[in-house]
């Protein structure tokens, strides 16, 4: 785009229109110069918003939740969004039919704006592609936003756990919560929801959650910050405020003891060393060290060379 | 080390002494100059063994079915390595009695090397101080070396996914095989075994591999490898003539086509490149990096700069 189109573009995001934004975003999945400088024209404008991430096994029930946290958030605030990385979700196409009617109401909202992202083939990867979604739709002025990610693979359960609040959405009859755990959840949740409260199971997943953070706390300081594990059945409704009420006091939380900045700190550094180790593939492979490589391997499988060796001679060929 | 003793270390490896082979193992885990000097040395000595891949999800048997293997190849070889890159296999500490057993016969044949290796902390990642291992063991005249990798996480199935032969253990009562399959171990699978082939659903575990290959087989040529799906019981030995048997013939197929050639080259290729990433991050990370790192942080928390432009900025000072 040149560079008048560029700033109709940040304009119309500024001004929450939203075919700006859809296309801001589709650019920035594609990932050119455009975006580049878009994304440049809009940092000043953004970190108001609050970065809520939801993430847990698939079935758990999230897009629910976040259907009903959205409509709860928007009582109070102009502007809602939504970035949702998880192919399960109703906006992503992998949803129940009552789902989708469910998500219908929130779709039509026009201040709401939700956005999924292709969970391949993002130009630098999903990570980075996602956290400058979430960056447009803070410079648009959305509060909260919210990123809903399916809490299978480190990538995804990562950007879950760059927002200044994760929930955590766990439920009886998902299969594996063993598996969730194993995954990372455990670590990255501010908040613990055990969905579906009303099935067999719930009381004990529950108790369970509490005793390994029981486990957990053990040396933390009084003034650590307890995830609450809260009930709901997000297919009613019940449950909903509690989530927000505690989403509220974790945000309290990090103000008063100065952890957001610490937090939006460690979520910056994380995404420089993303887009950094991109750039730096990016750099490296060249058409010459790509046959370069085809060399090395060749040496070595003819036992002219060791492994190690060999991506010496590539790195010192590299760097003249 | 001194390069006499360095010298030593390599005739002892090769002349299949243990505490030499053990010796070498642990320079190479910690990654020094001696293990660059003693991996240089051996490179020659490199390439007869074949190499045995062992995955599955934990409690499948795989170390069970290893134990087994290891034993029937005995009696046709000088000489069987094992390494283990498993946290519930017994080498590493993870085992039921029975099995701690049935392995110390196995422990106490002094034509068996066994090795486990940390699963964390590896210098230069787990994958690279694997294969360097299989390495020596094969320098040291073993064949086969088999490589037991847990088939949970990318890395670890990716370890098992370099041998010449792939193995794949599930078992029917080993909770979520569809998550082994999510795993990528469908992917990987040269031979399939059904564990424990004497509990209930073992049969139809079976033919839902054979369904979803045959699937995967739709526009494979006649002359592709059709991985086969064998019952076993490892535990009484049943079934593990047919997986050598089944192993022996996945050789000849890869010997008689070309193909051992094409997947040493790409195990080479893939070994060349983690190492690269590693040496890369090594070179970059200097302690001006560092630095210039923090600052850029701080630049995109004050709005200064978005994380692409910081990310640009660092490789661009990286590189004079």
């Amino acid at each position: 785009l040149e560079p008048n189109a560029i700033e109709a573009l940040v304009n119309g995001v500024l001004a929450f229109e939203r075919r700006s934004i859809g296309k801001a975003i589709t650019e920035i999945e594609t990932g050119g110069e455009t975006a580049r400088a878009f994304l440049s024209a809009i940092h000043p404008r953004i970190g108001s918003a609050r970065r809520l991430g939801i993430t847990g096994p698939p079935g758990a029930g999230k897009s629910t939740l976040v259907a009903f946290l959205v409509k709860a958030y928007r009582g109070g605030s102009q502007r809602v969004g939504v970035v949702a990385v998880d192919p399960t979700s109703p906006y992503s196409g992998g949803a129940l039919l009552g789902d989708r009617v469910r998500m219908s109401a929130l779709t039509t909202d026009p201040g709401v704006f939700i956005r999924s992202m292709a969970s391949r083939g993002a130009f630098g990867g999903l990570a980075r592609a996602t956290w400058d979604a979430v960056d447009v739709l803070d410079a648009a002025g959305c509060d909260p936003v919210v990123i809903e990610t399916v809490g299978v693979g480190q990538t995804e359960v990562e950007i879950a756990g760059l927002a200044d609040t994760t929930i955590v959405v766990l439920s009886p009859e998902v299969g594996d919560n063993v598996q969730a755990m194993k995954a990372g959840l455990m670590e990255i949740a501010d908040i613990f929801v055990v969905n579906k409260a009303d099935r067999n199971g719930a009381e004990a997943l529950a108790r369970d959650i509490t005793a390994i953070l029981g486990l957990r706390d053990v040396g933390a300081g009084g003034d650590a910050w307890r995830p609450p594990v809260l009930l709901a059945v997000a297919q009613r409704g019940e449950g909903v405020d509690a989530v927000i009420d505690a989403a509220g006091r974790h945000a309290d939380h990090l103000r008063n003891r100065g952890l957001l900045e610490k937090r939006r700190r460690s979520a910056i550094r994380r995404r420089i060393l993303d887009i950094l180790e991109h750039e730096i593939r990016l750099r490296f492979w060249t058409e010459e060290a790509k046959r370069a490589l085809d060399g090395e391997v060749e040496r070595v499988y003819r036992k002219e060379a060791d492994p190690t060796g060999a991506a010496r001679r590539l790195l010192d060929g590299a760097s003249p």
